[in-house]
């Protein structure tokens, strides 16, 4: 079955584009959120990058097939011309983006296409679902991450995923973000992201008593064992049974009990409990694991205002679906067109009522300033691609409100998207996911913690540059001259 | 890419079954979703069951590749033993499910699961991957279709959905619970649901002006012109354009305009003023598409207070997402054991401090009553699998309220579950899309309107049997009893 994901008016589209000599004009796409489009929480404050390395599969092995064709002959109205023009389809145009695991913020370019016209619409869905899909759950994963303080968070949503993809890719994303870990045996398989584990209330039950099961347990993973405690009643129940065969069979054989999980009930409390009694047998190595509808705010409050002894956090359907905010509302907009790959680029505008819909136009390079000192992140920049950007010094403007500016000095530049693709080839050499992972946590690290709030986050500056802004402008009064001449006839 | 969902303790529990006896215990687990789990106002009221399809091709052709087993091999500390069994892995069990696309309510079993122990766990976590995601987008397309009144309702939320999977199945549920069509190419082609789709803004911006480009699309178009009338604005420019292309263009070739989408703007205000325009220029063919953030409650805002003039709509991602209530809560939980496949049925409990926790035990059977003449569902019955239902006459209570009843007498009895699986071979013919399409209508009509509404609907009858109920409360009773022994020790 072909996963592609395509609109089908991206293919009627491209016909247009071929009858009426759009074949061979390049035009810019945008893929980017607005500020507007930051309706959950988990929009508010920063967002992580990611699904980059889903979009360059698709791209690198988007071609039609047979059987494709024949569906499209045989159930559309599109022509022979374009079926031809598909059955020839390769991507030979331009990709910049920001890596996987790069804090981002609305309005910036993440993603920039600069193709033909017909390619660089064929591709705008699959692009925008791999990117909204992960990113969603990237920076959920990675909110609830950073509530666990440096504690573990293991991701368990596989059941209450949105389909194969979003459970397999999902955890993928999570451990890009910081997770330890998933139960997701797809994600272990393809990507290699640690499994983790450790059993449910049936298999309790179907032993008849709670410590046969455990012992049963232990005596299969003896280096891994963990136990669920709750099936009958936690502290007069399962966390005396646990201690048992640790003390009974695991210890005898020099063994350790790894871990015991909370899955029901109020966990601090249990946690503080278990704790303690763990604790009077000597097993202070013993870890609690808890679960059950947690989210970055339950465990924050758990752990700053409880004092719940928990180690380590396993996180299902809050995450896996970003539940709060399953949506994030990425767009890919038209910016630039020009004749040819190395015309000269005529940027474009749409105009909207709503100001946050109004599109920045021209083809542009998005810039992030790190103090060089303490490496915090400082604000980001959206410049035109031709602009050289000051190394020394620079004002920084929020352009949502031009009275606010910060001078910056000390700092250090970066560029943050990079060439994907040049020419339809691939000139990105694509991350390990454990380096992605361990990118991700320097970046977030560049991050001030007013930024990291979860809620009313101190807003990140992003700035559009003079010039950029001046065009902006410039296109916007045009546009709307022009729309009130419409209007005239 | 496998794309196996199975979480990883379902193969650690797998393994101890084996070393403990259990490989040829035969488990039963009822799929059911809990009253207390229907956070979001789609869970209240009815759900429509849907991916059962997707399930059958999951368990038929369940087995692990040598890849696989080197993976666990390397990776996890799974036993030799234990993955010699799971290269001969194949399903050998029974399952039981009622038909995609019927109407069902909480506490009910949807699917069951009859099956040796460890078979019964690996199968768990596809199975209600499957059947969560599907129910929660079947159950939201349906109340959008609802809200529609008849009018068409397109599914176009590839961009915004989880995933390619749940862009490519989710545009099928949402054509099985009612939608016209969807803009997914992959939905298109893998299941042939019919294509739609318009245009973007783009392609208008990319022509000197709107009527070029629409003039553009009409030429290719000529039989199925839609076009996009709100990249200026909508009512000075849009639809004179579109009206101009219709009498200039598409009426000499002998052809009509099919419709223009309306995209942003006051939607019931611009479809009355577009339908007025159209109709003075002749065009009371043409169809008014609405599209933007549209979900069932502005939609039926739109058509009843509002007289909105709308004759299509086009749903993202509020539906494919089911953005209120991204998670359908299906549990699968252990209700009876036996030695062997027609061994005694020892049925199981699990008992909770929250009632709506506590397991139904026993192998049960699920009726549905339908008044012999208006053939509207009066309520449904969950039995044991053994007991015989009245034909004549039956007293109907309502189990979370047993003071509630209603005595039934001119009815038919049907059986909602029916034989999936037997000894592990598909026993069921798996009706086409079509007829998924056709049967959900027909089922969705016999549902009370009360039943049906969106906020706070009348609570359909879901009844235990009288012996299930005494099953339930004696088990619950005797659990507790052992558990409070338990904790005297």
């Amino acid at each position: 079955m072909s996963k592609k994901l395509i609109d089908f008016y991206e293919l009627t589209m491209a016909q247009v584009d071929l009858s009426n000599g759009f074949e061979n004009q390049w035009q810019c796409f945008d893929l980017y959120f607005r500020n507007d489009r930051r309706e959950g929480v988990e929009q508010k404050g920063y967002s992580i990058s990611a699904g980059l390395s889903e979009i360059i599969d698709y791209i690198q092995n988007l071609s039609f097939s047979e059987e494709e064709l024949d569906y499209l002959k045989n159930n559309t109205d599109l022509s022979g011309k374009f079926l031809k023009y598909l059955r020839a389809f390769k991507f030979t145009g331009y990709i910049y983006a920001i890596p996987d695991g790069t804090p981002i913020f609305p309005g910036e370019p993440i993603l920039t296409v600069w193709a033909p016209a017909p390619q660089a619409k064929i591709i705008e869905t699959d692009v925008l679902n791999r990117f909204n899909h992960a990113c969603a759950i990237a920076t959920k994963s990675k909110r609830i991450v950073d509530a666990a303080h440096g504690r573990s968070v293991m991701e368990f949503g596989a059941r209450r995923a949105q389909g194969d993809t979003a459970a397999i890719n999902g955890a993928k994303y999570a451990y890009i973000a910081g997770c330890t870990g998933t139960s997701c045996y797809g994600t272990g398989l393809s990507y290699n992201v640690p499994l983790l584990g450790t059993m449910a209330h049936s298999l309790v039950t179907q032993f008849p008593t709670e410590y046969e099961a455990f012992l049963a347990y232990a005596r299969e993973f003896p280096n891994n064992t963990v136990l669920l405690v709750d099936t009958y009643d936690t502290l007069q129940s399962g966390i005396p049974n646990a201690i048992r065969v640790a003390k009974e069979f695991l210890e005898p054989m020099g063994k350790r009990l790894k871990g015991v999980r909370l899955d029901s009930g109020d966990l601090a409390y249990l946690s503080k409990e278990a704790r303690r009694m763990l604790d009077s047998e000597g097993l202070n190595d013993c870890k609690i694991i808890a679960s059950n509808s947690l989210d970055e705010y339950t465990i924050e409050n758990m752990l700053l205002k409880e004092e719940a002894m928990i180690d380590s956090f396993g996180v299902g359907e809050n995450l896996i679906t970003s539940k709060a905010s399953p949506v994030f509302g990425g767009v890919y907009k038209l910016v630039a067109t020009s004749d040819s790959e190395n015309g000269r680029v005529k940027p474009k505008i749409k105009v909207s009522d709503d100001p946050a819909k109004t599109t920045v136009p021209g083809r542009k390079s998005l810039y992030r300033f790190y103090d060089k000192d303490s490496g915090f992140a400082l604000g980001d920049l959206v410049a035109l691609a031709d602009e050289e950007i000051p190394t020394d010094n620079y004002r920084l403007v929020d352009h949502t409100d031009p009275s606010k500016y910060k001078d910056l000095s000390n700092y250090v530049l970066r560029e943050l998207q990079v060439p994907i693709f040049k020419k339809g080839k691939l000139v990105y050499t694509v991350p390990s996911i454990e380096e992605s992972r361990e990118y991700c946590r320097k970046e977030f690290e560049t991050l001030y913690p007013e930024i990291k709030r979860f809620l009313n986050p101190h807003i990140y500056y992003v700035d559009l540059s003079v010039k950029l802004a001046k065009l902006k402008n410039y296109m916007s009064v045009k546009q709307r001259e022009k729309n009130e001449k419409r209007k005239a006839i």
